[in-house]
């Protein structure tokens, strides 16, 4: 990539980046828009301007407010979680940072002056453009100039081990104070048990569950709550609620009809295919009618499924914190195949289809899902491969000649050259996250949260593996695809001489995330334009519309990949091509300053999982640093430098710190550790029997009258969302049917 | 070594073995040897001889009764641990008699029948010695024949595996059986904590731990005792005893010339250096004196050792088994070097001066104590080679010409032929396990049990290391040391090519540990003779007698891994000579009546792990295996079989067979599950102070009147011993001093 293609694409990138900021900054200050740009707040009864609600307020008030906040607002706002994601981005900004002080005046002012003989690749050009004269590449071989590149490896990983160490520290803290909190949580007083052997004669799984844990824990037991086999209940369920939905939507849509006519319409429709086919019906009538025959019907699926269809796994209640943290830590029965306690996971992010999955059938599906990630990870590079390989422009010119007359206009070729392999890879990139989710929760994992930590990690391999080797080698394959035949060995090799020039291939792929993304990101165009024609054309009722805006969560199973990509491109580039540790860091800045935003007014965390991500993101950073370390060794050695020996020491280094982490702060990410749920008093003891039924799946809450998922904090939430809601949405659409309650 | 040395071996092996048999027959029916041949059935308070007390009975009845004996007989008399010893030994009997049922009439056949042409070696005789023609090293190069082997290799680990299974299962329920026994033991009530930060101001560390256990177990937790510095209280504790001891010797000696002169004679002695400088006092006088400046000195250091010199580590005890097991399963503090919790050991095999290592000196104190055993492994190897290779006959003649004229004798040259290498290689081995145990406890390992199965695990890797890949390279050593040089992968090929020729030496070596060992383990000659003698000259309290006579333990630490090499050995060479299998199943056989023997009469276990051991024996028999199966890989390299490759499915077989074992297997080894703690209702539950007692260790008990170190067990014992005891002395011998009450 020559400069101006370069120059071009960090230019377009930052215009989009303007052009969305101010698409921002106008829009968000419109009052029909809160809900877009506020929903976190709204939901939790907050203000959403916080008292200034004038139009004319400063359009960059949000960054003002980012930096004030602190990370006790962030807790507050979005959970433990979140915070654990500001502490990985203001990390890497401190290393990336830290090493870009340090290594971009240095490294680049080294590199620059050296007086490099010309060398003429095999095309016949002089093999430095202006942009490789900056970096290591410029160095001749054995140049004792190389000594400074030693030093800045050094310092780049000192820093990281530093930064790390703290990090850890931090993170540590935040979760014990977030799992000391005086606020009774339930699932700290339920443990999950799997491999419930099938039980004996005449006992049913209820009955085998009770007294065993009675038996073990005769004081603090209080109850247990077997899975069942949900699927007929959950179908008649939904199939309830979509009834009770539908009839509230006639209700509107009847109410509103009065206005223009004083008697009113009857809503019709048509009970055939997609409502197009079929018998003309009244709709009101009709659901009314149906929800009438579904009712017991439901009652009677909740009764044969609370009764005959139970699973071999429960969850188990305590009535004391310290008991179930104690017994999902203790080996139960003599088998491991049997009676296997864990933790519970909370209410909301149970997978209740894999509780009951036996000992060996999880091993089995996870032995599975890696082999299929691994098949993913190695036939995924070969597509990844001739994409770079046949969209760098010289290639496109020689495979598709008779683009040539288009390719040789300098613009189109300028644009192109910028934007087309990066494009390629982001689009490519975004078809994957859904897939390895699907594989993680097929592994038979118990919660939402673990399952999305698990896809992360495969995301995260995927990452480095496919786009930064898969580019990098890559990109030169055609020319050394023979080489690598030859001698399969020399893919090490292969990747350090091919790092170089792929420098500014990942300067710019790294900024148009940034620019682009971030700026999508804030400015939620396409999250606003979805809900203005939802909110026009779809939505009838209070419930419609909040589904409209309900905002997401952060989306931690992509988004940490995604940082780590880039950490790992700047990384393993730090030293060879410095200029690209500011981008980096703007990224991770950037990042940070965005989210931050996003955090206190936007996203609302689906689960909670008290920082348990931190271990992960840590190794990994850790595997970054040590490919940044092998790749160096790689380096020094095609440039002959002869003390490349020296930079063997980082990455024992490195695996000796991740051995010393890991024993002394994993264990606590792992379990929850006694003294932490100990060493405070309750508030108030919960009621235990609000604890038990926050775990009841919706479709068995066999109480009249509630649909309700969960317990105490649902309810408060969705009590918070319809007065917020009232407030933030224009009066003339809210309209409440005489016939509601009689419905629910 | 040749036909004619090798029988020699063999029966003069057997015949030192027939005079041991004869010599155990007559003494042990002698009523006076009672002491050494029946102690624990004396200890246990039952009859030597099980009704039958006549001279004449039948020499060989301790045959039948060991065959009669069942292995809840074993467990009464001798505990878990024994028993397990005897599933070990019938385990791998099994595994060899299968093996050679097969292999011995199949592949001698087939290696006696191959035509192969005469091979010369470099010495210019036939390379094949007449026992060389019955094993593999016959066959032919690439000789289709060789598929036996295959076959018998795949047998071989087929039983293994097998039987290994079978094993592991039975031990798991003797052990599940003898934990779930409704005896409380008392430290199935308590934890060690380890680890205990320093005390904050003004608080002590037991109120530290005190308060910290009372918030996270309020309802169960009964008491702490928190670890102290004993050195001097110890010291003077020691020397209290001492002159107690002495004062009771004095006493009889006064009472005894009574008998000759009605007025007594008082006994003196010199207080200086060994009795025989210094001052001469009266020894009664000056004991009772000794005693009473002692006895406030104790008392004195006691207080001061309670209050100033707490260690940071304690025993804490709980009312509840449940909470025990499952508090030493959990985490309890966020950060791993503080508060670490453990299973508390047996109060008799507590090492109280590791208790209070801390988590860092611990580490450190294992990976330096690694590395001793790393080099002590490493550089033992070169004198072992050094005397197998010396100790070969030729290489005596070449070396050391001047031997020559007595190493031509015939019968000399049989003689040290058959065992000059063996004796060499057994006395070699003595010297090592106390040196592996002084390592293991300085590892900082709470108990005695776990120290000797580190220590043992260490021997086995020595052994293995040193006698076997040591004897067989070493005895090759000097021609092939500079092939080695040339190519130090060659190693492996070398072992292969070097391991006929030494199967006829491991023969030996085998039938010389089985007939000489078992012999003298079965006659205890040495024992009764160091009985006698001290009986005569030494003993003058009952107290002296019977230490005299108090048997010790198995001596897991050194057996095992003993038993493992002679395993080793057989399995590697099994398939190569198979005439080994007899020779190796006669080993465990005869081991298993010897024992059976031993366990039931004579050892006394000085601790109890319920069968911790198991999984440690499981691992090295799998590990000889595997050590099998990779010789075999090489050796059918060497024989140039092209098919060599199917052997490599055994080896990734073992490999998986044991981590699926572990998996099933070992927690329960490594904790204490909740169901078996908690599945019997306790006989009757156990007064909380008397198991709090029975771990104050004996310098450190400050009530009246006792010195006894354990509580309610160790007194029984003792009571038992003192009936034992008195009904199998010949009454001449006891004589109760009247001042013995007064003073004690």
């Amino acid at each position: 990539m020559d400069l101006s293609s370069f120059i071009t694409s960090l230019l377009t990138s930052f215009l989009i980046f303007v052009i969305l900021m101010v698409l921002f900054a106008l829009l968000s200050t419109k009052p029909g828009n809160a809900v877009v740009y506020y929903p976190n707040r709204i939901l939790k009864g907050l203000d959403p301007w916080e008292g200034s609600r004038s139009r004319t307020r400063n359009p960059f008030a949000w960054i003002r407010e980012a930096f004030s906040s602190s990370e006790q607002d962030v807790v507050n706002m979005s959970g433990v979680d979140s915070a654990v994601y500001f502490v990985f981005l203001s990390t890497v900004f401190g290393i990336l940072l830290l090493s870009g002080i340090i290594l971009v005046p240095v490294l680049v002012s080294l590199a620059y002056t050296e007086k490099n003989p010309k060398i003429v690749d095999s095309t016949g050009k002089n093999a430095f453009d202006d942009l490789d004269k900056l970096s290591m590449a410029h160095l001749k071989e054995k140049s004792p100039r190389l000594w400074a590149s030693v030093v800045a490896c050094y310092w780049v990983s000192l820093v990281t081990y530093v930064l790390l160490w703290k990090a850890y520290k931090h993170v540590s803290d935040l979760r014990a104070a977030a799992l000391m909190s005086p606020v009774a949580k339930p699932e700290q007083f339920a443990v999950l048990v799997r491999d419930v052997p099938s039980s004996s004669e005449g006992y049913s799984r209820k009955e085998q569950v009770d007294s065993y844990f009675r038996t073990i824990y005769p004081e603090t037991f209080y109850k247990s709550m077997v899975v069942t086999e949900n699927k007929e209940v959950n179908k008649i369920y939904d199939e309830l609620e979509e009834c009770k939905k539908k009839l509230r939507r006639a209700v509107i849509i009847y109410e509103d009809s009065k206005k223009v006519n004083p008697e009113g319409v009857q809503p019709t429709h048509k009970t055939g295919f997609l409502g197009i086919l079929g018998k003309k019906v009244e709709s009101i009538k009709y659901y009314n009618e149906k929800i009438d025959e579904l009712t017991p019907k439901l009652e009677a699926a909740q009764k044969s499924t609370l009764a005959d269809k139970q699973q071999g796994a429960a969850m188990v209640f305590f009535t004391s914190r310290v008991t179930a943290a104690a017994a999902a830590q203790s080996a139960h029965s003599r088998m491991i195949d049997t009676w296997t306690v864990v933790d519970a996971p909370e209410p909301r992010q149970v997978l209740w289809t894999n509780l009951s999955k036996t000992h060996y059938e999880r091993d089995v599906r996870q032995y599975v899902v890696y082999f299929v990630v691994f098949l993913t990870i190695l036939f995924y590079m070969i597509p990844i491969g001739l994409i770079s390989a046949f969209t760098t422009l010289p290639n496109l010119r020689k495979l598709l000649p008779f683009l040539k007359p288009i390719l040789d206009q300098t613009s189109i070729r300028t644009v192109l050259g910028a934007y087309l392999p990066q494009i390629a890879l982001i689009v490519f990139l975004a078809l994957l996250p859904a897939f390895l989710l699907f594989l993680s929760k097929a592994e038979g994992i118990t919660s939402e949260s673990h399952a999305q930590r698990a896809a992360s990690g495969k995301y995260f391999y995927f990452s480095v593996f496919n786009v930064f080797i898969g580019v990098t080698i890559g990109g030169t394959l055609f020319d050394s695809l023979k080489e690598i035949e030859r001698d399969p060995n020399s893919i090490v090799g292969k990747l350090a001489t091919s790092l170089p020039g792929n420098a500014t291939f990942f300067v710019t792929f790294v900024a148009l995330k940034f620019f682009v993304g971030y700026g999508l990101e804030l400015s939620r165009i396409v999250p606003l334009i979805i809900f203005h024609i939802k909110r026009k054309y779809l939505c009838k009722t209070e419930e419609d519309l909040k589904e409209a805006w309900y905002p997401g969560d952060l989306g931690y199973a992509t988004k940490i990949p995604n940082d780590m990509l880039i950490l790992t491109i700047t990384l393993c580039y730090s030293v060879i091509a410095p200029l690209i540790l500011p981008f980096g860091a703007i990224y991770f800045g950037l990042g940070w300053l965005v989210f931050r935003n996003q955090v206190l007014k936007v996203v609302v965390p689906r689960y909670e999982s008290y920082g348990r991500m931190w271990p992960h993101i840590h190794v990994r950073i850790l595997a970054s640093l040590l490919l940044f370390q092998v790749t160096m060794v790689g380096y020094f050695g095609v440039k002959k430098f002869i003390y490349a020996p020296v930079i063997i020491v980082l990455p024992i280094t490195t695996l000796i710190f991740a051995i010393i982490c890991k024993k002394k702060f994993y264990r606590f990410f792992k379990t929850t550790t006694l003294e932490v749920v100990a060493s405070q008093e309750l508030k108030d003891r919960p009621d235990m029997e609000t604890v038990y039924k926050s775990f009841i799946p919706p479709s068995l809450n066999t109480e009249k009258g509630t649909g309700e998922s969960a317990g105490v904090d649902a309810s408060k939430d969705r009590q918070n969302m319809e007065t917020a809601y009232k407030s933030a949405i224009p009066s003339s659409h809210i309209a409440e049917g005489p016939r509601l309650d009689q419905v629910v």
